[in-house]
């Protein structure tokens, strides 16, 4: 594409606040030049062209902060952009944005809330920072008067915050459902195609570079309640302390449920998952078996996706790379670009970081999770003998707990068998209060009873 | 959800261009109270709260104008909304945003002309206009200083446009690849899971309300081409003639080919592409086959999906419902929205309607349709006799197409038999010209081969 003979920079027509104080550039700083960091820096050189031209300014990247100045990172920078000093970004008062990609909590934290002091603009895609330090960052940037983008910290490339704030703003969010951590998603579908065991997968996820050496975030489900924690907030106006997001990973998950829910037409995903009910919210994130037509049981490897319902909208699904340098770098200019044409413009402000205007928001309930109504697969391994079953059933029964249908295979006399119930729609507190009081009978099952909860995918 | 207890309209803080002038109400005029307007207007009155306290001040839709004032659309409106009065509408200066969904060219050119000749702001859903008067509409809105959305011109209440020029700001784009009409999909779905002809299918779409009287558009891929059209403009800033995007619905598919794809594991869809080649764009529609397994292919019914290639971000793809009131309505409204922020920020013009500043815009040669290369299904039917398929072959390769695969199910001996063929990759040239080549001569045909594209969802 010849762009040479168009003059990219040019604003289409001056309008009545351009006409003062004309920015003829947007200068950016950058902290951490990681995975993250190098992916934004290459987009922001290698489509400067074309970002100028959208833009109408070109915005140029003149400030790059990492302790390590020499590794390759595959990107190659003008003279003098690297370096380890950040005082020396933080005090050049020609930077209008910083984009923090130092992850973590503290020193992340000190970066973002430096830079909104010095008046500057931030972009980070740290879903940790904001899950929990959310609210204090985004009071800072309200009252210095600057924007604050994290489209990348959920779904990597996916403009899915974007998508809440703007594209879906018209709509009351019935729901939010969604894969949103490809690390756990890989894990799952290695599970699921090879019969692999969870350790098994998990060390191959991680010889393939797609696990960390620490895991924890990932399969523990943290960072998937890090994202849900951010999209509720976004969606609903109301502030969400993360902790009150009910919690669990892929670690206990074993190949032979995965095997499992096959047979019964389903598959198992780690979803993160929040329903607007009755004035309330639900918000959890768990190993969940879905229908295997389900749109989200199409979802492979690392990929993302997730599905919003909204009263006018109806169901939407946004599916595309959760993680990686060039998907995560593109959010990252995206935010960039989003404040560039606010600073242009003298917009900032103009859709606020916590989607609804700061006093506009209502606290919402997060319903606990012994509150949930759902439908469970529960595996138990029983001594193959008459009996047993109805007595599990009676106990199940005893608890309003209603049986939708049991599947056994195979019998191996005086052996231990498992033998999978599926329930109708039950209360969480029932159904753990049940599972206690047989677990706690060693007659009838050998090890605690596998609960895993089951989705329908409706609103 | 408790609100009476907060101020919904007041903004966090007054900003430095806030503190004049602020806008304490956006006033909304409504043409068109059909299907989409009625969603729209139902949207804008039952959401009020919400809107409001998500941009700050209250959106208030004060006229609708449409010839008929007496239909009952299932919205309850304040008395002295609803008129025929189109000049009372252009003429009362506290309109800010006029919502154009009268559809159609000609009227709905004039009442989009009029209202930014009056410095009013635009939202409509009218892709055959865009598509075709796109340019005069978003130069006369330059001039104007007024801004002109159309989200709800593309893929119902998905919001497409506005991730391509927003979310998916920082990259280059590679490929369009999408389900962008619901009365075809729905068409073809019914087609392959009931086995039906298209006519059969048709009528049963009409009678169940996903297709129109007058289906022209639909079926036979125009509404597609105008979507496609408005998204390549969008996504290259370039300007597209309509004429340009090679264009084949449809209406000549039989059920013998939705059936033979079945057997090839692939899935007839009517998809628009665009692509990105060697500094020039390749834009069609029609029938394709995809593989079962491709994330388009699991798209049913009246769904419409769209997946976008880009440079840094890798592959996305953007599900949903592609029409209806309230879809359609969302997307409407999720405009106003964004013009209203606009207008409360006096930053209208912030993003373009065409996505690049108008004069960074190069024009991208489309590329004619003799110049795809890409896999082909040919159904012969021929004379079930020895040396038939040879002959064809054989003049196949005299045009250097070269063949995958032959499928010839059950013999009929001295019958005619379907023969299909599928191809490696060729070009449209050589396959159209081989094509009149075998079609000439009756002895090998008893009628035109059947050509159906192959696509393998790559970039």
């Amino acid at each position: 594409m010849n762009i040479e003979s168009i003059r990219p920079f040019a604003a289409s027509r001056p309008r009545s606040n351009d006409a003062i104080n004309v920015k003829t550039q947007i200068r950016i700083g950058l902290v951490g030049f990681g995975t993250v960091g190098s992916g934004a820096a290459k987009i922001l050189f290698d489509n400067a062209d074309l970002i100028a031209r959208r833009v109408g300014v070109p915005l140029s990247l003149t400030r790059i902060v990492d302790i390590d100045v020499t590794a390759d990172r595959g990107v190659v920078l003008p003279e003098g952009v690297l370096s380890p000093d950040l005082d020396g970004l933080m005090n050049d008062p020609s930077i209008d944005i910083v984009i923090e990609l130092v992850g973590g909590y503290d020193f992340a934290k000190h970066v973002v809330l430096e830079a909104i002091g010095k008046g500057k603009h931030v972009v980070t895609a740290n879903k940790a920072l904001l899950a929990v330090h959310g609210e204090e960052v985004f009071a800072a940037a309200n009252r210095a008067g600057v924007d604050v983008g994290f489209e990348a910290s959920v779904g990597g490339g996916i403009p899915i915050l974007r998508s809440l704030t703007e594209g879906l703003v018209a709509n009351h969010c019935l729901s939010i459902v969604g894969i949103m951590n490809g690390t756990s998603n890989y894990i799952l579908t290695q599970m699921k195609r090879e019969g692999r065991e969870f350790q098994d997968a998990l060390a191959q996820a991680q010889a393939a570079g797609y696990a960390e050496a620490d895991p924890t975030f990932d399969i523990e489900g943290i960072d998937t309640a890090h994202k849900l924690a951010i999209m509720v907030s976004l969606a609903y106006g109301s502030p969400v302390n993360v902790k009150d997001v009910y919690t669990e990973g892929i670690q206990r998950l074993s190949a032979l449920d995965v095997r499992y829910a096959s047979e019964l037409g389903m598959t198992v995903k780690l979803l993160g998952v929040a329903k607007f009910r009755d004035g309330e919210i639900e918000a959890r994130v768990h190993p969940t078996m879905i229908d295997k037509t389900a749109p989200l049981a199409q979802v492979h490897g690392v990929y993302n996706a997730i599905h919003v319902v909204g009263d006018a909208v109806g169901d939407v699904m946004f599916y595309g790379q959760g993680a990686g340098s060039l998907p995560t770098g593109s959010a990252v200019v995206s935010d960039v670009v989003d404040i560039a044409r606010n600073v242009r413009k003298r917009a900032c402000g103009r859709v606020p970081p916590t989607s609804f205007q700061m006093d506009c928001r209502v606290p919402i309930r997060i319903r606990p999770m012994e509150e949930l109504t759902t439908r469970y697969y529960l595996r138990c391994m029983v001594p193959d003998q008459p009996g047993v079953l109805s007595k599990i059933a009676g106990i199940l029964g005893n608890h309003s707990i209603s049986i939708a249908s049991v599947l056994q295979q195979g019998r191996q006399e005086g052996q231990t068998v498992p033998v999978v119930i599926m329930t109708h729609r039950a209360s969480e507190h029932a159904v753990q209060t049940a599972l206690q009081d047989v677990n706690r009978l060693s007659s009838l099952v050998s090890e605690p009873i596998t609960l895993i909860r089951v989705e329908d995918q409706e609103s």
